[in-house]
């Protein structure tokens, strides 16, 4: 492991293993001191107001907020038990001059941490954005490997798996059809494509915080529904009751591993796209992007990526927003739907279907009152 | 002025000044810097990539990105040359020690700006939240004072005005009775309560930003559909064309000062709610609250001031979404729809209606592909 990847994985690991300190001291510990007319910047409760506060249970509140934070900690602290062992290098690997390999005599991952995380400056320990990154991944997970989230994957994947369908009718012989899906998050389309429609599929994701937990979702767990996480307990704003703040969704929603125990289809690559693909050993027949393109800084490569991945004949299916990630660094190119459809084509695509989606969620608490609403690109690419 | 005061006023006056220069340094010149390769990330086009962006006339898009942006510090320069003058000290003010009075020796704001921010440190001189005030200014312009807006508005107004023509039939009396509108933006709504209705209102508004540019658009501007801003410049992302970042709405969609030269029943207050009201002389006879209570620190201090703004059987109409403002701050106390039903009565109000409307959307571009969308909570509650 050189000394960058080393570097991203100690952050996220320190964001896995301080999530509850963090977030109780941002999220429970201001609001007690409100209170107690200790803040900061005081709110001037008066004695009333207290008694008000005490009637709606306020107290209990957060001490229920603390214990939905302690539940997703307990969560993450499996992650890092069971999951992490796969991403930290051993003294064994061919390692950078600054990374910390794993020794035997280290008796846990969070021994490990601990002693490592001592050794290295800041620039190696958990920042503002790596907690943003554990805080979203709780969503992610209700999106991904819940029931709760079957609402919000079934808007997407039925014209996927419709033009699939029409592509490849014949059932028995999709197993050996590969579609490969870059940007995967937490690897549940490409398992779905697998386990409901019988396709060799492989995820390829980047972020090392949706590695360890889909690793430990997909290849660790061995039972369905048999944790509770909390992933809404980061916000109290927009609340019709407060238990909409603390309410538990429970993973996962099926087995991964026990449905993929007897088969081949399913893999995952780590790293970044433009860089694993196209793989020598893994020839896709088809890609599907979803919500991953305006993830590109040069969204060209991406194009030519792809078109570098597929065949004559062979097919890229893409949906999602154009909600390009680096705008705000300006470090990208942002395209619009109509420079898209002049640019697809330049990359060797017949567009073949195009249509717009309105109103989509993502990893969204449909509970609340309001959020962000998508309208997503849907094509289908034939690559000539 | 106190000295605090004159703070916040001079970095408001500093973000106005410097919007043009600041959004061409962060959305023009990187974009550029990405096609002649000399960003600081370098996202590595190659020939092709950049005939593919001159093809698609990327650079003539910044060209028109740049005048639109000026075309917004226009608009800026005029609300700082006729607007400005009412809100900074003179010397005949009482003034803190460390407030600067503009004085008769100061040909223009621009050149009172000038002397005066060189003699200030930092915390005198336009942050990124002002900054972010500013951009989100211009979309408030839309949603307020265009035709553009007036979808938005309707909305919004369609309940709280069929609620006031229930409680004060009698479209001659209204002129009498006195709605105040605490938080009112750029004043559209206290506005269209006068010229639509008939009643008198107040608006109150506690931002310098908004207080700056609704003074301009109300009371400075003669005439209808004479300025154009571009107010979706800021953002590249989301958009079937290029063109729906650059297109021009044009301000006011009336000439509110025509509307209000023979009348009295309009009037704004500029400072904190809690603050300024009950307000000894302007008695308010109802309070109409839009996407204002989640501004509070202390919600109970709000229910408090608009309880003792009223007498018994007026009546306090609200409409908006409970997106705390301070949560990030954790410096506020956020209540659920079902604590606000317990809450209300105990500040002896009665709650005679209450109803939730779903998918709102407030100064957001509805030529985008997507956006967040409120759900609000309207209730009627009567002072008893």
């Amino acid at each position: 492991m050189d000394n960058e990847e080393f570097r991203v994985l100690l952050k996220t690991l320190d964001s896995f293993n301080s999530y509850g300190e963090d977030s109780k001291r941002h999220l429970v510990d201001p609001r007690v001191d409100i209170f107690h007319g200790r803040a900061r910047n005081d709110i001037a409760l008066t004695a009333k107001h207290k008694e008000l506060l005490q009637e709606l249970g306020y107290k209990d509140h957060l001490q229920k907020v603390t214990q939905a934070i302690d539940s997703n900690q307990a969560f993450f602290d499996l992650v890092l038990a069971y999951s992490a062992q796969h991403f930290i290098p051993s003294e064994d690997d061919k390692n950078g001059d600054a990374v910390s390999p794993i020794k035997d005599e280290h008796n846990s991952i969070k021994a490990y941490l601990e002693e490592t995380l001592g050794k290295y400056a800041q620039g190696y320990h958990a920042m503002n954005m790596d907690r943003d990154k554990v805080r979203s991944i709780l969503k992610q997970v209700a999106r991904e490997w819940t029931a709760e989230g079957a609402y919000e994957r079934q808007i997407i994947n039925k014209p996927i798996f419709e033009w699939l369908e029409k592509l490849y009718p014949d059932k028995d012989a999709r197993k050996d059809i590969r579609i490969v899906c870059p940007g995967c998050g937490l690897g549940r389309l490409p398992f779905d494509l697998c386990t409901e429609l019988g396709f060799q599929a492989q995820g390829n994701e980047f972020s090392f915080h949706m590695l360890l937990v889909s690793n430990f979702i997909i290849n660790i767990m061995q039972q369905p529904n048999c944790l509770a996480v909390h992933p809404f307990v980061n916000s109290f704003s927009n609340v019709k009751s407060r238990d909409i703040q603390i309410r538990p969704v429970i993973v996962p929603d099926l087995a991964a591993s026990q449905l993929l125990s007897e088969s081949d289809l399913f893999s995952m690559t780590s790293g970044s796209f433009e860089h694993v693909y196209p793989l020598d050993s893994y020839k896709a027949n088809c890609v599907v992007t979803c919500f991953f393109i305006d993830t590109a800084n040069n969204i060209f490569r991406y194009l030519e990526t792809i078109a570098d991945m597929l065949s004559a004949g062979e097919h890229w299916i893409n949906i999602g927003p154009l909600l390009w990630h680096f705008e705000d660094d300006a470090n990208n190119i942002e395209l619009s739907v109509d420079e898209l459809k002049l640019v697809i084509p330049k990359f060797g695509f017949e567009i073949v279907h195009w249509e717009s989606i309105e109103g989509v969620p993502y990893s969204s608490d449909l509970e609340r009152m309001g959020g962000y609403r998508y309208d997503v690109e849907f094509w289908v690419a034939k690559k000539v």
